[in-house]
């Protein structure tokens, strides 16, 4: 029971950031364009006033129309930019004269401004949320004017800083958490929507249920990013025996965590990974909790096998018996098919994420990447577990477990980042041929 | 009564410092030096285990010698920077073609690897306390080793990002914070020494007195800065009145609050200014919650003042006359020669207060510097107002009130900043030749 | 900002509380039936194992049969009662010698053990909650079993010592707290029925809505009386304006605070009056908060005005012309009636609320004499204000305004009480003859 | 980490704690007498104004002098009582019929207004704690006036039911608890006085300290009671080795932990009993917490022992040869009569515990029969193990363990409180003649 009185520090953040809510421009003096404002807050030599005119640009960002904000964030990009003479001078100086100092110079000449100005606007009360919802807005634009690249790097590059996973505490979510936090786990379920207050209250149920979110001290109200479990007897394949499950079972000892929805929460957070510090801090929470637990595993999607295969399609790489496989409408009515579809697309499945890289020598699959990333092995491949229409169109309604196995995770992490190494179990990898076998790492124990 | 489940999430914090604390070098397998540590930590692809590696590093970083601790701020300094020939081609490029894209190459090219290892480093439980106490022992050795200025650099960089003032949160500090809090106070008070728990009681006193500090969520238990203020019917003017009077008074209405001491904690976050918004946030808040109050000033000292007159005196601008009095050891005791010494030190306080600059234009003494730069307005000299040893060895037993008005606080501050201008009263200014007036502004308004 | 530290007491008790829900019968060796174990809890002459006994009963009222529980209610009935021999002594003592000594003997000879047995009891972690549900379940027997009254009656007087309402708290309910507080609030909501979270939410939306509940230390999760409030704009006569309003308006500056509904949580808890203090408390705390509000009234139903009608009617009291007037399913159809309508039933209601009256000469509306009893004035009459089924079966669908001024409810209470004045507005006592007059108190002021 | 909804439940009762201190009693209105007021209060027939004239009360009955306060307590000795006519009646018709119904009236007609009056008054804000200190003033003058006991037997009964252990709430007390209630810590330390901040924080040393109190919801800032652990490896036996202990050890997996101290906080609560279930949650809390614990004793005082002593002595039932032992101011010097003085003492101190009983069978020593009412076990008599004065001059230097050991506990408890079997280790009952043996219980295990 650490020392109750911090709990009282964060009431001040979270009324900063409501009373921020209640501001209107009224009588501030401070007119002149948010172009304007963010000169002055930036040259304002001394921080007298910078809180009040912090929240005046962010309280008139809110209210700039679509163009205007694209316009705010060319002025941005074009304006708060390093001074090109004093840069070249001192690209020049180092050229000449490498040394330490000079670095320094450098280093100063090419910082932007615009980081300065994002942190003079995080006085603001509630700035945080709002440079992120900035944020948001920026990417939104980003395909239209990739020029605005910049901006952009500058962002994140501040945002690795402030939510760094130093500052960001992990708390469980349940029943008893605030509604204003549950409405928005309900909102940000990114994999399998969560169909009101019912399910929700069902995902939460301590019997057999977990989950668990990231938050910051300065972000009021938001989750981060959060991970449902399920805690099972045995590793569940289908993902309808996990959320359809009807809400009498009581898990008795449960053996098993799947981990089976992620969700990030901030869409002006793109880029900031937390997936993987979350995962881990609830393996090694649960494993403390609940003495019975032996196994985690994630029941995740494969989606980018349908792509591939029909890329393979294209390609005429697949033979004429299996190009009818394909047209996945027809699979679940004809359970005569079933097995020899299996039988067809299971060593495909385990070809595409042993075998397929990118040009990185990474696998095609972007959730694969992630969790081998991590450190996970790919665990099991589980034929008809996905049936929804996303799960039949992206991955053949075929899910994947990858196991979180704390004894490998670093070994596994470090062979697949140095040399490309997939960690798989023997039941993944014996699907493919032989030849593949010297990329694929067995499980080296029980 | 904001949304209470935020309270809950500093728990964690305190918990993950103090689990640190607890923490032995014992089993981990990672063995190698501190140095291989280092560039293991920044150059693991991933993330796996971070946590464990940067805690490693703290710890051994806690172990090391005096010297040895010295040598890892020389490999920070000389190793962890970036490629000499990458930024060399970078800088060259950008010569070339000084378009956006080759000014964030050159930005990346630039960037220390060192700030990415701290941002590693704040993984570890607590790590954010270890790191500041990182920097103060860095600082100890700037004057013997000044070339390791670039990584104090980067230190101070960061942490101008990680405590931005949107981050903290001020809580007031009663009777009924925690101990662990109030030991600190006693401890870092740096302007008047607090002499005890009775000492420290006196001074929270509710009745006429408060506490203000600023805190972080990830600093456990650790203020970062400050402020002790007496409530009072009038502007107090000399330091006894206030700390020293007994504990019977009941201030009824006060009209004054009297902010006699604001000390900062962590030695390892010098440079990071914080009082200037404590300051402003406890005018803020205090003129809210007490009705009566409408006079926010400090009690200050003139650290610089008595070193001043010796230089004049050296320099033989004072004449014979007044040289005698600079001998403060016989004046407390001399009474009859009070008037006639105040007659000579106070034009000469207002000289040194509104005339003397530095080099940049700005006034000799640090104090004044700062709350002028606040944009606070000099607002009367205190005769005899500070008898201590020290008080009489710096300011000649002087104190001065620095007087905070919101509503002029913003103009003040900018005609400092931009003209040089000093606010100050008339009665102050009204003590220097009429040639000086230009550059004094008087108070426009009561 | 309370001292902080006190926060976490109530987690321990929250725990505790809930982990009484995990415990399960298995190896005590506490065997015998809750007969036998509830004597041995009042027997036991130390408190050594109290806290398991205690535990072990509660948990297995929870597994009795209907017909068990209403045994065990006779046992604690007819078993745990005072000695009667012992009992007898000491009235006849007290007879002979009616000493300040004898009456001790007599009060101690004539208290029922079972009170010291629902004191052991709540040893158990998360007692209190499962004594006050034992209560609901015993006063559902009431009907069939008037004999228990005894068992209640020791329960009502306990459960004034502990519910006392110097150890309830008041606190908002709104969009942040807990889901399992605000679940309840759906479920027990009995004057106008919510239906569902989102009506929930606008309800509790901050712009012109509160909600205010009193808690127990000890009862986890559950509010005990809990009452909704609309900020508004004049007085509200009709329970469509309040509820069924759209969610878009923002109420500035709001004059008046409508109580639109106020419900028991507990049945339990059944005859502790809560109801009093909780709308005094919200009138007090709503006047420091919003200073623009002068006007705190009720939007009452008139449970027991139908059934007073229809007796009139039966006594042949109401002339034939007004007769038809009681078929209110024709009412909101026949527009053209509504005016003639209103000026047979208004004087009736007025005579119902201010001259008609029970045996202790109290008005006969169980509502009326609820508010009227905290000192609240009869301020409004409103004609078709509830057009519910059941506001029209019950009231005619009209409701009524109980203003609640704080300068008044003293005297208005006194006068109540003692002298049996309903404190009324003129615009009501105006309807009712004059002879009524004289026990009917104008308003004295605006 | 329970709902944390709950925590702010008690910022209120602290906050109305703290509220009433402000109070003066300026323009009520509601003049007259304290005893007016007080039966004002109770007939109130509603409770209207019921906190206002709860808080003139508790407020005027601390500014009343000392005679005054014996006089109030008189008033509701004499006048708040029972009706006596009433009272005879309701006497008389339960000895012609003695009914349920009769037995209901009666008790009716025998509970003491003051008992309303009591649970009136805890409407006050801050009420409880007020009222304790009440029965704190009570209970100084019952020597001098014993008639007041019926007053004392209400307030006793009633505090019975609002400091039900189900209420109170155990908290660790550190350094990180506020000081508010530090300071009191160290006012309240009965056994061995803390000599001041520095003395406190050594005994709550988290290395091998622990300190836990029982606080109730309504009780501002004040502990009802506390105890001190030592944690150890091995029993110790003086308490020099406990208190004066350096802080420098490093307790590496204690086995034992002592209870070396434990004090009642407040005298208004004297009579309800708290240390029994203190010292077992502790218990039970430790042996969670620490695993490498296996042994909970206390290190407790003999305060009757040298009485004793003297009695015998004065009977002559001690021979000359042992006369001169008694004299302890010659005892630490004489070094070479310690084995000595041993040899006779120890058996006599056996013997106190063991065989001298009171009048209702259960041992001579205070201390002796709350532990062993708690079922602990007297494990050992520790041979100059407080030599203060006040241990000298009481218990002749000796200290005993009494053993907690929660498996035996129960069976310990029945054997003492129905047979007046003490238990006790077999060093400890070998000591006295065989013909004790069998009321002495061995061990029964290791």
């Amino acid at each position: 029971m650490a020392s109750s009185f911090f709990r009282d520090l964060l009431d001040q953040i979270v009324e900063r950031g409501r009373a921020l809510k209640a501001f209107s421009l009224g009588g501030g003096g401070h007119d002149g364009t948010i172009e304007a404002l963010s000169q002055g807050l930036l040259s304002g030599r001394g921080e007298s006033s910078g809180m009040v005119v912090a929240r005046h640009i962010l309280a008139i960002f809110d209210l700039l129309s679509d163009d205007e904000k694209t316009e705010y964030f060319h002025f941005l990009n074009d304006v708060l930019v390093p001074d090109d003479e004093a840069l070249k001078a001192a690209a020049a100086a180092y050229l000449e004269t490498p040394s330490r100092q000079q670095m320094m110079q450098l280093a100063k000449a090419v910082e932007s401004p615009r980081q300065e100005l994002f942190r003079r606007l995080n006085l603001a009360p509630g700035g945080t949320a709002q440079i992120v919802r900035m944020r948001a807005e920026l990417l939104k634009r980003l395909k239209a004017h990739p020029e605005l690249k910049p901006v952009d790097d500058d962002m994140a590059h501040l945002f690795g800083s402030w939510f760094n996973r130093g500052f960001l505490v992990m708390r469980r979510i349940d029943w008893s958490t605030p509604a204003t936090i549950l409405e928005k786990i309900i909102e940000y379920e990114a994999v399998h929507e969560i169909k009101g207050w019912d399910d929700l209250k069902r995902r939460l149920n301590p019997k057999d249920r977990r989950c668990y979110g990231f938050f910051h001290p300065s972000l009021v109200d938001e989750p981060l990013i959060f991970v449902e479990v399920a805690l099972t007897r045995g590793i569940s394949g289908a993902i309808h025996d996990v959320i359809s499950e009807e809400d009498e079972a009581e898990a008795l000892d449960p053996d098993t965590a799947v981990f089976y929805s992620i969700s990030n929460c901030q869409k002006g957070l793109a880029g900031i990974s937390f997936g993987n510090f979350l995962i881990k801090q609830v393996v090694s929470d649960l494993s403390k909790e609940i003495d019975s637990l032996n196994t985690f595993v994630t029941l995740s999607p494969i989606p980018g096998f349908m792509r591939w295969l029909e890329g393979l399609r294209e390609a005429g790489e697949i033979d004429a018996r299996e190009l009818s496989l394909l047209d996945h409408s027809t699979w679940p009515s004809k359970k005569d098919a079933e097995k020899r579809l299996s039988d067809v697309l299971l060593p495909l499945a385990a070809r595409y994420f042993l075998q397929e890289k990118r040009g990185d020598g990474k696998p095609l699959d972007p959730v694969a990447r992630f969790h081998l990333g991590n450190g996970a092995r790919l665990e099991r491949l589980n034929w008809l577990a996905d049936l929804s229409d996303r799960g039949l169109e992206q991955s053949a309604g075929m899910m994947v477990n990858y196991l979180y196995d704390l004894d490998y995770i670093e070994r596994n992490h470090e062979a697949y980042a140095e040399q490309g190494v997939i960690a798989a179990a023997s039941s993944v990898s014996r699907l493919v041929p032989a030849k593949a076998a010297g990329a694929v790492k067995e499980r080296e124990s029980a």
